[in-house]
Order: C-alpha cells, then sequence, then structure tokens
C-alpha cells in the first residue's frame, strides 16, 4: 500500500496522543518515524511502533517525561531524559546541543534513561539547519560480540555526522557500526536465506551462515568480521561510541543496555539509568569563515563522485546519496508499506480504538 | 641488538638536532618514535627516519617551523605546522589543545601544513596526563579505495581515542581505519606470502591476494572488505578523519595528500596545505564529577575483561592492553631493533657524521 508521508505523520501522531504524549511531542515523534520510511530505512520506521507502543503498556516508557540538563559546562552537558521516548528525548537534547554550541563554537551532550531513538542520522541533520555539523550516537541492547567473545556485550551503535556543503548536498553518514543489521538478520531468517560468513557467529564463537543462530545465542561480530579483518578495529569504534553514550552520561552500557522490546525483561543488576545517547554540534565558522569552507567541502564532495569505479556502478557514493533520493522519490510517490506493517498498525489503531484509514 | 629506550632515544635526538631540529624538539621527536618502539608497533618508529631525512634533504620538511594557530573560537582552533615534522607540530597543537579545554571543558584543534606524525596513540594518550580524554586523527597519503571505486582516495587514516580510568589503566583505542596497514602488506611482499581475501585489490577492482598489486595501482580496502560486509561503513569513518583533518583546516584532503616518502612527489595541482591532522581533549569532569566517571569507567573496563572469551584466548583484549604489556617488557628488556633497522640507522648516522654506537 502506498500512502502519503502526510497522511502517515497524522496516523502516528494520533498513536501517540492517545498514549498521552504531549500534541508537540508526537508530532515530533511521527516526523522522526516517517523521515525513516522516507529515507528508506524502514527497519527504523512504523515497524518499530509496536515495540514502543509494548514497552509502554508495561510502564518502560515515560510519555510525558521531564527533559532536565542535570550537569553543565560552557562547552558540554548531561540530559536526564526520564525514561521518555527516545524521539522526545533526543530531538530536546540536540537543540540544547545546537543552542550551546552557538556561543562554545562546539557543544556535546551525552544522555541517560532515554530509549531507543530511531535513525541516528535525524539528529545529526537537525544542526545541518542551522549551518552546522551535527553529531548523533547512541547505544544499543547487546547482541554484538567483540573479538575472540562469545558474549554480547555491544549494540549496533549507530554512529551518524552530517557535514554542510555549499553547492553540493550535504555529506550524511549515518550507519551501524556492525557489518549487518539486526533487521536483515530477522528478514534472512523467515526467508529460510543463508547470511554470508564472517557476519555472525554461533554460541560458541564459531563463525555461522544461519541466521538462526542470533535466537539461540549466537551474536553479531563486529566492522571487519575477524582479527584478520580488523574486527578488533571495528570493536574499539562500538567501545567508543558505548562510552561516549552511557560511562559519560551515567546510562547503561554495553551488557546492561535495556532492551527495546517489551518481551525482553530490563537486567536487574544493571548498574546505570536506561540507555545513552551521545549529540554534538560544531558551527561551520569553527575552523574556517563559512564560505571557505563550504567551497572546499564542494571539492571534497565533487573530487570524491567523479573518481573511478569498476564497471556497472554508476559513480562513487557518496554518504547521505541514496537516503536522499530515496526522501526525493517518496515526496512524489509516497511511501509504501508491506502488508505486515499495515496489519500491525490497524491492529494499534484498534488497540487504542483509533479510527484506522485502512 | 637489544638497546634501551634511553640510548636509544639520545641518537635518535643527535639526528634531528643536526639536521636543524631544536634541542626540545629533537627530543620530541625521539620520544614519540622510541614510543612507538616500545609500544610494539616498530612500523612507525626508527624505521621511519630514512623517509624523514630524505624528505628533509629535499626541502619538503622544516626544521624550525614557526608554529601558528591562524584561527580560533572559545572551544576550536586552527594551527598551521609550517611544514614542520609531524611529531613537532602534533605535540605542540595537542598542548595547545589540552590548555584550551582546561577552560572550555572541550577543545578541538584542526591542523594543516603538517607531515607525518608517527603514533597517533601518542597525542591522545598526552590528555592522560592532565586527567583529561584525548582523541588524535590524521590522514595520510592515498593507498585506500572506498566501496566500487579503484582510485586511491584515502590514507589507512588513524584514529586514536584515550579515555582515563580509576584503578584500570586507561583505554587506549589506536588504529588505521583499513583492514590491514601498509607495513605489512610490504612484509608479506618480501617474504612472498599471499595475503587474505578482502584485503586488497588490482587496479580494475578485482579482490586480490597478491600484495604486489599495491605497487601496480592496486589498492587497499575499506573496513569492512566488500559491501556485504559493511564496507561502505569503513569507507564513512575513513572519509570522516580526512574531512576533519583537512577540511576543516584547509590541509590536503584525500587522493591530494602529499606522500611521506621523497620518491614520490606531491601532486602538482593539490588544492590544499600540506598534510592534515585533527586532535580533541575533553575534560575528565566534563560530564560527570571525576570521581564517579573514573568509577564507571572502572566498571566498563573490568566488565569486557571479563567477559567469556573462546578456548585458547586469555581474556577480551581492552583497546591498550597489549601496547601497555609491551611497554613494560621494554622497559625491563630493552628494544630489539632488527638487522635492516640498525644498517638503515648507522647509514643515516654516518651521512650526518655522527657517531655510532653500532
Amino acid at each position: 500500500m502506498i500512502i502519503s508521508a502526510s497522511e502517515l505523520r497524522i496516523i502516528v501522531e494520533n498513536i501517540f496522543q492517545s498514549i498521552g504524549c504531549s500534541r508537540d511531542d508526537s508530532k515530533n515523534i511521527s516526523e522522526v518515524l516517517v523521515s525513516a520510511e522516507q529515507r528508506g530505512i524502514p527497519s527504523h520506521g512504523i515497524v518499530r511502533i509496536k515495540d514502543y507502543l509494548g514497552l509502554w503498556a508495561k510502564g518502560r516508557l515515560n510519555p510525558t517525561p521531564s527533559l532536565q540538563i542535570v550537569y553543565e559546562t560552557p562547552s558540554t552537558m548531561v540530559i536526564d531524559g526520564d525514561m521518555g521516548l527516545g524521539m522526545v528525548v533526543s530531538r530536546f537534547a540536540m537543540q540544547q546541543t545546537i543552542q550551546k554550541a552557538d556561543k562554545a563554537y562546539t557543544a556535546w551532550t551525552s544522555v541517560r534513561n532515554s530509549n531507543h531513538y530511531g535513525i541516528a542520522g535525524y539528529y545529526s541533520m537537525m544542526a545541518l539547519e542551522h549551518s552546522m555539523i551535527g553529531i548523533s550516537m547512541t547505544n544499543a541492547n547487546p547482541l554484538v560480540s567483540p573479538t575472540y567473545s562469545t558474549d554480547r556485550l555491544l549494540g549496533t551503535n549507530p554512529l551518524a555526522v552530517a557535514i554542510p556543503a555549499g553547492k553540493e548536498p550535504p555529506f550524511v553518514a549515518d550507519f551501524a557500526t556492525t557489518p549487518i543489521a539486526r533487521g536483515k538478520l530477522e528478514m534472512l531468517e523467515k526467508m529460510n536465506q543463508q547470511v554470508a560468513e564472517m557476519l555472525i557467529q554461533d554460541q560458541r564463537g564459531q563463525i555461522s551462515t544461519d541466521p538462526a543462530v542470533i535466537k539461540q545465542g549466537g551474536s553479531i561480530l563486529t566492522l571487519g568480521g575477524d582479527r584478520e579483518h580488523g574486527s578488533h578495529k571495528g570493536f574499539c569504534i562500538s567501545a567508543i561510541v558505548d562510552i561516549f553514550s552511557a560511562v559519560f552520561s551515567g546510562a547503561n552500557f554495553g551488557p546492561f543496555v535495556p532492551p527495546q522490546v517489551a518481551y525482553l525483561e530490563p537486567k536487574a543488576d544493571a548498574p546505570g539509568k536506561g540507555l545513552g545517547h551521545f549529540f554534538g554540534a560544531i558551527r561551520t565558522d569553527a575552523f574556517q569563515p563559512v564560505e571557505d569552507f563550504k567551497k572546499y567541502m564542494d571539492l571534497w564532495i565533487s573530487t570524491f563522485r567523479k573518481a573511478n569505479v569498476i564497471e556497472g556502478i554508476e559513480n562513487l557514493i557518496i554518504p547521505g546519496d541514496p537516503e536522499r533520493s530515496n526522501e526525493e522519490r517518496s515526496i512524489i510517490h509516497g511511501i509504501t508499506l508491506n502488508e505486515k506493517v499495515i496489519i500491525e498498525l490497524t491492529g494499534a489503531l484498534k488497540q487504542l480504538s483509533l479510527p484506522s484509514p485502512f
């Protein structure tokens, strides 16, 4: 089924208003989720609503959080999200970060007591509207084993960096720091397909190609795959995201990050507060006059875009290019929701006694 | 041959004093190079001296640079290295960054007109002495092709992050953002050995296992190897290091980064100034009171160190552990220099009319 972004936003807004979120917060949540659909990352879009509702039903999501800056310095702060929805907490956190960077030229915020925040790129891109560079990262519930380990110690820990340019569209890197996403593994499992080598391992630490091992104590490998291919570097990147998001803020780190689904219980001995994020904003004139910076960033982008590529490939992909194309296409052609997602969405609307357009 | 760190430092100091570096700068250069040997990264140690001397002989390294802060805001600056040795420029830049962070709680410095700076970790670890988190990254001469490209557009672009703890030793991640280092490829080629799959490609973009392809227009792949294993994420990381180091400062980016060896000429049409670095310092109390931060970082480290590992492995390796062990061992047992390095070093001493202890 095809639906326009504006129609879909209203449906999502109604859902979150009906569980007690304010009108503004509901608008904001729907914008992040619909943006994921538009940018071609449906794994972080409408399909997540059932998980958020499940957490809310169990009292693990606060629809009316009191968001507070609990620690502050001239260029940094810690925000407590009061167990609000990640989208609400993170939008507030990024707004505060941008405001602080306006004065300090850079600002850095670590967040605790938050929840799953959707697409990392959304918050980094908020900085672009203020002619700033935006950085966004989050830890996530543990599914990943570092090199030589059999324990799930880290999440897919995404990292996003958005950098404005002049004539060129912005550079927007937005990626999980694992070689494969959880959503893709689920999809392959449902289709009875195998996974490539060097992406996942079973519970004994043997490389596997069966996506079902993840439900049997297996885990995703860090970027690089094995030691010979640099998995220890992937571990470093993932660990840095975890430490900046959780050790800086006092959120739960690594193995203690609360699950983003209601059917898994948080660990009883978790030492921290909720889930953690980290945000940064850098003024475009923090290192050079704005015009010089933008011109040079244009040159970076155009140089890379013009590079030679292998046969069958049109051109080198600049981070952010595919998502921007998807977004442009969705504005013209609408958003395609698959049948399963529509059934789930209809179920949610019914449960909340809301009218369904489906 | 085995030599003590202090003896080796004096030899290196003499070399750099004899080409016109100040006593202080020579001490500083020797400390970074000997530290690489001590930490078990000899590819960035004594073996590099011949390259630095070669660049100096061609007038591409300035032994008496005038280091200047050319742009400054409350939390950021750009430093021009005046084509000095990377170790001299970077130590100054990191000192300035630490000083600024002392007031602003975080500080960020992008550097231009510099040269190869040795081990990235050295500068990040300077922050530890001030109870700060240190970040260090640099671009490097192009040897790496992004996903689907056949051009060498990026360097091995290392990234280092040093985070102090309380009772635990610090977390020190220091890694090239490629799956394999140039030095290792050279070594395999000399030994007539093959490289594992998914590390390098030939000039047409075909995966190769022959290390010789690098000298025939081939290139190193980004972390992840191929698209299916997340090489586009490795490209993002490498690109971010390049942009922060060069687009921020006005240094040469990606394909234009000047070679670190004298027998390769810099590109005539290079749009920027020398090679670029990026440094950051974050006060330990930027997000939490120092004691809380250190205690929680201890818990992060001990939790990961205690994780289950596969048979045959002692424990999960915390970033920085192997290098620290090497350093401790070198203090007791000295530094082992291989025959080739001693021959090169003796040659350099003779050329500079310095006495040789070998």
